[in-house]
């Protein structure tokens, strides 16, 4: 069964902001066996609305649209559904008593603007949304089902959770799933050559992907069927034949990233890490304190930007610092033990680096990162020099950081 | 002049990756005054590929394509752009050359597949890709022109610079331009009925919208135009109006993020400000350390994630912790108070809350949370009650906790 997305919205084409929303959806539909064959956005104009809609429903079994559906003039997805559907707005009551529920919450008077967001078009039915005012709305049409949606991202969520997934999971018969081999250290061009044998022997109806990502490939093995179980062995048996030939190189079999992979190392072993950070300004613990219950593996870090702040909070030495920069193999050796034994933690992890776009000299030129992990026995650090953007080396640094780690619990350096 | 993005890969739309290359384009292509009307996801195949160009390219006078230009077999879009032209792969040897350089700088061999990367449709001309082995391609259709380039951000980023504006940025005698006033504290529906006499007495070539994220609604004037300064004019008298209606509630007269306009305050004002973070994780440190030249206003910060790190670093009493809670006024107030005079700033902010999705009790349930904001005269505090998911309660904190020290150093509070 086929998907697709209609993402309305000036804002996501002028680059205001990125649709993060598409990427979700894929992720629930799924499973479910749809497959999303096509994202399309575009202009918040009647004419645009109706002109995509009418050419996805010829194309695909269910649509599923987000945006314009605010209380401001510049929304026109109602009317322009109206519009196509040839029909008008009704009033819809149970809308109404929730909007004017949420407003009571928030003290305050529903006004007229208000008061529309209860008006559907006669042939949709609402969808409840718990978060905001614009329901969401479903149309059966003789084509497919059309589905629209607010842009708000926690909104359309919810909606989709509560009111569409329920209608939608046994529509689909067909079987539609992936298997990921992360592999770390070798190109792409390598590992298809290498694994060219199992590629070249894959059903048709298997297909091997490959997304590289700063140090990791991703090798992704796509299925499509309609009996799972059949599905699910050949997917098995392909990824088994990858593991066997890139063997050590294969750091996870899920496409999970390296924040849940240390999540579940420190888990499992009972042992705990904290952080000295530098040019990653936070970014190594903001990765690891996204995943829940990572309080039992991390009690806290730290943030050292300036030289003095590395000295009065770590100790490092302030001529080690003056003589060979804050930059370099003796610091961030420094950082990682002194973090390790101020929070008492098993494992110590210390970046520093010149994230750019200032900073770089000849010798330690922008992208320059040495970083360093130490448990109660050891210290190993590493050199790094990157060649991104500021974001890009923060970014890279920390998956390096926390792949530094990985090896370390491991026991592999 | 028209423009669209078609981006090419199966990991955008099953949700393995988010699309960020096409906000990023948008952000280039605006300025220069080409309008992207439409960003289509499509998935690696011939026959997607050849049917989406056809379209575009029937549509726009400039098509930017994304992707599927890797040296495995997952990558058809070269292929597809021959069969589309009717036409073969020849041999770039410039591009050959700087294959060979890269590899050897690698110190790798250059093996068949890698050699092909230097093979391009005979109606292209390559564009150099400095960081990659896939060159850009530059193709004149009698419509329009088609761009293909890598999906790799960064390779894609520096192709468009080095090559691609260039040779657009005179097309186009568009004046295509954007106003951006950030509104605080009020809602959409509001801020539209206090600006309603502005919005209907716009030129028709103006138009606005708006743009609800977390506590604030950017209010965005677009206006198209054939000559720069009369669209400038009208724009910046919108804008002027818009001001002086919502007053007090103008937070900011750019799109610049909080992070920024903290950064700018900061500077200006040779102050400076560490944080001491709980259920943020370090992600407020993140967001101020993404800004270049932070290290003048941010020394360093902490994160302090269990109740003995909170009292080991910064001093909170443990029987408070154990009586009150960590997410508490006393608690968030001692930490900002605490991480103020341990690294000697002029601010000291804090955040304590429980980000879900476990850790919710009756009385304090998951979206709680308290922050402070502390200078050498006061700290005050602050408590909200959030949402969102665990991801959003963190991003929301650590803007509303960016939104507190920016009134704070503005002395509104």
């Amino acid at each position: 069964m086929k998907a697709e997305i209609i993402t309305i919205g000036d804002e996501i084409l002028i680059g205001q902001i990125v649709d993060t929303n598409s990427a979700w959806l894929g992720q629930q539909l799924n499973p479910l066996g749809w497959e999303i064959t096509r994202i399309t956005t575009i202009s918040d104009t009647i004419d645009e609305i109706t002109s995509a809609v009418d050419t996805a429903l010829n194309r695909s079994d269910l649509v599923i649209m987000t945006g314009g559906l605010g209380p401001t003039k510049d929304d026109v997805t109602k009317s322009a559904l109206c519009t196509y559907f040839n029909t008008e707005l009704v009033f819809d009551e149970a809308t109404y008593v929730h909007v004017e529920k949420l407003f009571r919450h928030f003290k305050r008077e529903v006004s007229e603007v208000n008061r529309n967001q209860a008006y559907i078009p006669a042939n949709a039915k609402a969808l409840f949304n718990r978060f905001g005012t614009a329901p969401g709305m479903w149309f059966k049409t003789d084509r497919g089902i059309l589905v629209s949606l607010p842009g708000v991202p926690y909104e359309m969520k919810c909606i989709i959770e509560d009111e569409v997934i329920p209608r939608i999971q046994s529509m689909s018969s067909d079987v539609f799933e992936h298997r990921t081999i992360v592999v770390s250290g070798v190109p792409e061009s390598i590992i298809s050559e290498r694994i060219a044998s199992v590629e070249n022997s894959l059903n048709h109806n298997l297909k091997i992907a490959y997304l590289p990502h700063y140090n990791v490939v991703r090798v992704r093995i796509t299925g499509r069927g309609t009996v799972r179980q059949e599905v699910e062995d050949q997917l098995d048996k392909a990824k088994q034949q990858i593991v066997d030939i890139m063997d050590e190189h294969v750091v996870a079999l899920t496409d999970e990233r390296i924040e849940h992979i240390i999540g579940k190392l420190l888990h499992e072993r009972k042992q705990t890490a904290s952080f000295a950070e530098s040019c990653t300004g936070g970014y190594v613990a903001h990765l690891v304190t996204s995943i829940p219950g990572c309080s039992a593996y991390f009690p806290g870090s730290v943030v050292t930007y300036s030289y003095e702040n590395k000295t009065d909070v770590l100790g490092v030495d302030a001529d080690i610092l003056w003589n060979k920069g804050a930059v370099s193999q003796e610091v961030v050796e420094k950082m990682a033990t002194s973090i390790r034994i101020k929070n008492n933690t098993d494992y110590g992890l210390a970046i520093s680096g010149i994230a750019g776009p200032g900073g770089g000299t000849d010798e330690k030129p922008v992208g320059t990162v040495w970083m360093a992990v130490s448990d109660q026995h050891s210290v190993i650090s590493k050199l790094y020099t990157l060649r991104g953007d500021r974001s890009q080396n923060i970014e890279r640094s920390a998956n390096l950081a926390l792949e530094l780690l990985r090896k370390k619990i491991l026991k592999l350096i």
